[in-house]
């Protein structure tokens, strides 16, 4: 059983992610310390130097030859059960649309788990938990945005896609996907390219790169070049939520989409993503406290940059933008209520 | 004698400020991350949020009932001898006058000691020694810088202070200093709205405040409140350094001054303080590594705060400038000269 102390440590690592959020909000809303043109630097400063050097230190430090396989399996097994059901629902059901469902998979799948991850599972399950929230996140910025941007261009591009509006003919969508091949690569160009001015990516690459190649031939980074490192990113929890409470004082309202589309944003959030984890995690056979930390990384609230790209594409935004600032706001209840539930998980 | 090794260990513990600061300057001069109106809002982050919330997280670990007096005895009678021989030099010299001894006063004492001098010493005497440097970090804000605030403030009123323009005629000034016992008052009360604006000297007084409450009934503070305290002032050195470094691309030159006066400025930082407190020092008994991390102290580079003041009352801004940037990339070398000579002292 956890007690009332267990519950406490979560809320003393939750709590200061939300004061800085309030500072961040407070300095816009009722301060008046930036102008709105210098909110852009807040997130420039978090969006190239804080942040990016934040995800190198977490993920150069993964040992990428003593992963938890079993983890990261119940991971794409969970991703894969949730895009058969959402191609099933465009397909086949009268309301699905192929839009709808991208937005779905981000919706289900795609988590805040170094900057809100890291500090609550520690407080949960401890450092060795940490070690697999660092997996997934490397997991999700390497294949699962990778893939959401090739697909967001895919639906840009109108290429091998049926198109956004079903009442389209058929015939129109078939000759496209006629002469897609060589266009394919095109659009894969594109993508590597978006990629690859993304700063988060790089980082994220390089410090994989790293972590292969110390623990390859066993060496550690030289302590100036670490201390170089942690400087900035250091400063990465603090500024990415102080950013992100400026990002909520710049909306018009917290609810950007309604109730309704809210409603469902935070089932498919909070309910259908940590399901369709356990269905993977139970399906490959993971037990105790694995088990747990997969379902409650896949409870944590929603990734930015699944916003970002939205934003980029013009595809739901205030759909995704309502979903990170209701699912940080409503997910310290959720985290906590889960917690407790899975104590009973065997 | 210290080895290779000690310098490394000095070394490692400067170069991540040297590489924020370059991260800073570059993000300016080379990157174009930010617009100039944008640079402002990273020093208002810095100013009014990070900063602070560093200084806070320093000054209230302090324990007010178990500092070092013979420290800050040492101290004041490095800053009494500075003052009085800037008296002398302003009132007999030919070249003297009351506003260089200003300058040269904010050039002879007033150091960076939390952001720059906390890791540095740190890594030279360790941990006890970083409380001796918080100890005059907090004496520093408290006393000095008030002081500086009223002389300048003294100054520009015009007020119980010879003309800075040596030429004008002295029945003028001593009929001032007639009337100017009620206008003190009121003086003062302008230096302390002043300071009461600055978010740095309210940290300070806050964290004093608390660092007595603690320290008088032996409580701590709750653990929700450090960590809401350390998510925001672990960001504090990153970005102060990233700040300096904004602060120097925006600069049309490094050296704003000229030569000459850069040079006397240096002595003044390098050599002056650092004199002044080892006759301080010895004069009130300090021996050890207590002697040598006064010393050390008294040469880390420029205050920024004193910049501020300088460029408020538009006295040698310049100047001070250029001491905190030339004295900021100078002071690597200049530290590890001390560190190396002072080994030599018994």
């Amino acid at each position: 059983m956890i007690g009332w102390e267990d519950v406490y440590k979560v809320v003393v690592a939750m709590v200061p992610l939300y004061v800085a959020l309030v500072l961040g909000y407070g300095s816009v809303r009722w301060w008046k310390v930036f102008t709105p043109e210098q909110c852009g630097a807040i997130n420039r400063f978090v969006c190239y130097f804080t942040l990016p050097l934040f995800t190198f230190e977490f993920t150069a430090h993964v040992d990428p030859f003593k992963m938890n396989y079993l983890f990261i399996g119940a991971d794409a097994v969970s991703k894969v059960i949730i895009v058969v059901v959402l191609a099933f629902w465009a397909k086949w059901s009268g309301k699905g649309s192929y839009c709808w469902s991208i937005t779905s998979f981000s919706l289900c799948t795609l988590t805040n788990s170094l900057v809100v991850g890291v500090p609550i599972i520690k407080a949960m399950y401890g450092p060795a938990a940490v070690d697999l929230v660092v997996q997934s996140s490397v997991i999700q910025a390497i294949i699962w945005l990778t893939l959401l941007l090739l697909v967001l261009e895919l639906r840009r591009t109108g290429l091998g896609f049926p198109s956004s509006n079903s009442d389209q003919d058929l015939e129109g969508s078939a000759d496209n996907t006629g002469s897609s091949r060589p266009a394919f690569w095109c659009l894969m160009k594109t993508v590597w390219v978006k990629l690859a001015m993304n700063p988060n990516s790089y980082a994220c690459i390089i410090g994989l790169v790293w972590a292969f190649i110390s623990n390859r031939w066993h060496f550690e980074m030289p302590s100036i070049i670490e201390g170089s490192i942690l400087i900035m990113s250091k400063a990465g929890t603090g500024t990415a939520m102080f950013s992100m409470g400026i990002f909520m004082a710049l909306q018009e309202k917290v609810i950007a989409c309604g109730a309704s589309l809210t409603f469902i944003g935070m089932i498919l959030r909070f309910i259908a993503g940590p399901a369709a984890m356990a269905i993977g995690s139970i399906a490959v056979g993971l037990r105790g406290d694995v088990l747990r930390v997969a379902i409650i990384q896949a409870a944590l609230p929603q990734s930015i940059t699944s916003f970002i790209f939205a934003k980029e594409y013009g595809l739901h935004a205030e759909v995704l933008s309502t979903a990170v600032i209701f699912g940080m706001l409503a997910s310290l209840p959720v985290l906590i209520a889960y917690y407790a539930i899975l104590e009973f998980v065997p």
